[in-house]
């Protein structure tokens, strides 16, 4: 397939994904464009997310469908960080010329599906060849519909800190998958086909009581991810040891060193890390968050061990570079 | 510099090129997502673009300021060409391991002068590194604010064809470059530091007389353009040979051909296609423009020859694949 036919062939498997329109979309694939409506008061939130063979997922490990899947996810997973409301997603796809057409659209297949799975309509992007033997890269741009969006600032001191789901289980895959291993189920899907949170960023924004005060993805690490929404809100984390083991993260990580470190440096778990006030604990949605800390007046990150020693946690957490 | 040194020294620069602000960005570079803010009225005009190495350009003839200053204005002629403003851009940057910082920040600063030549703020992004010895790739998603977008459909028979510039001059530039030599100052500006017509796009957009019926950016050719844009509108495109004798191009391109070769076959010149019922040629605009052919009943697009035979435009400009 040349440029044009691999864009026609993603188009049609849009269509047939039933993501080839949403109700925003005003313009879709075909224009110089894409043109979407976003409704009075809500502000436009747009992300640009990046997965690179060979720097974020090897082929070795990695089915073409599950890097299309999370390519999509992944960025998808910034819109549900600030509470928004999926519009529309742009594809910029570079393809080795010596990647055959079903691989390709393998690689489509899997990106179609976690859009479809996010109802989040597919309208445009490009495809570029990149000479045989480089790697495959995606480039995944995402528009989203925001009426107060949630930042990594706006945290204050007496907010508790909170975390989706059990962070930690998508290094605990990559270590074993980089070591020519199995992983577990649970900890293999985080990695390979994660989930974005959007339903549960939405029902957060939707809080009048106990609304977060800062909210980010966990993409890095907990443990960077920690460093960042404290700096970034001018407070100070302190996390409680105790509250980080997790027991699903210990159990797929049998073997792999301690669960609080496999929690703290795991980068790709895309859950939400939430700071809110009290109030949170009493809404229904605080049930899909454990509470591993507080923030202080102050600056800095920092983990309360069982012992009541301090460790920091500045320079953790997971690096691509 | 790792990714965050990186990503540091991007942002200073375009605080320094003042393109860290603009009056809608709402969140900028540091957060989740960006956040941008509509007024009442308009839609969200969106586009991505990519530039690949050795695919785009080689670092042979093009200088890496040269890169990043072609990178924004390639995406951001699209906005021109829906007869948006400017929003935000966001660079999501692949840069082989084994290139140096400070060419890094060549290509940054070439980047971030066009955004400024364009007023267009910088609000996010991403670096990734990819292994040595792989191409430089640089993918642009640009937002824009639009209320009635132009479209590639919408022309109607009896319309008139026109173009902006003289097109042509871009491929004249890249036939000699390619080739080792020298290229003409005009050419060479054209191929390596062209302008978005976003300025341009905009006073098309204010128009009430003469309004343009449809429009698109000449980025693949502009026999290629012309075709599509008539088969997007299903209508027959005839354009007439005399009119294709652009001076400029002829002048800059003597010895590597016919000129109307050169002019329907160039590819990159980033000028603008209109297409607009008589009332236009009244404009003042319209003088930015040449009349190239016109629009009738019918399907396909072809060429009147000077001798009153016909060729068809299908199949014909410039393919990167």
């Amino acid at each position: 397939m040349d440029e044009e036919e691999l864009i026609a062939a993603i188009h049609a498997r849009a269509r047939r994904a039933r993501v080839a329109r949403g109700s925003g979309v005003a313009v879709g694939i075909g224009h110089d464009c894409a043109v979407l409506a976003l409704r009075p008061g809500e502000s436009l939130a747009w992300h640009v997310d990046d997965q690179v063979e060979d720097v974020h997922f090897r082929r070795r490990w990695a089915r073409l469908g599950d890097v299309g899947w999370k390519a999509a996810s992944a960025a998808l997973s910034d819109l549900a960080a600030v509470g928004a409301r999926p519009l529309g997603v742009q594809l910029a796809l570079g393809v080795p010329r010596d990647l055959g057409d079903r691989s390709v659209l393998a690689l489509v297949d899997g990106f179609v599906a976690a859009l479809a799975a996010a109802k989040a309509p597919l309208v445009g992007g490009n495809v570029a060849s990149r000479p045989a033997g480089q790697g495959i890269s995606l480039s995944v741009s995402v528009a989203g519909a925001v009426r107060r969006p949630f930042l990594r600032s706006g945290a204050r001191p007496g907010d508790g800190l909170y975390v989706s789901g059990s962070p930690g289980l998508a290094r605990v895959a990559l270590l074993l998958l980089e070591a020519g291993k199995r992983a577990p189920a649970a900890a293999r899907e985080r990695l390979l086909r994660p989930r974005p949170l959007v339903g549960l960023g939405l029902e957060l924004a939707r809080l009048a009581k106990g609304r977060p005060s800062a909210m980010m993805d966990v993409s890095d690490g907990l443990a960077r991810s920690v460093a960042q929404l404290a700096r970034a809100s001018g407070v100070r984390a302190v996390l409680d040891e105790a509250s980080l083991d997790f027991e699903a993260t210990r159990r797929a990580g049998r073997g792999l060193g301690d669960v609080v470190d496999l929690v703290l440096e795991g980068g790709e778990d895309y859950e939400l890390l939430v700071a809110a006030p009290p109030a949170f604990e009493r809404t229904r949605v605080a049930r899909a968050f454990t509470r591993i800390g507080v923030l202080e007046r102050g600056r800095g990150a920092l983990v309360r061990r069982r012992d009541g020693s301090e460790s920091s946690l500045e320079g953790r957490g997971f690096r691509h570079r």
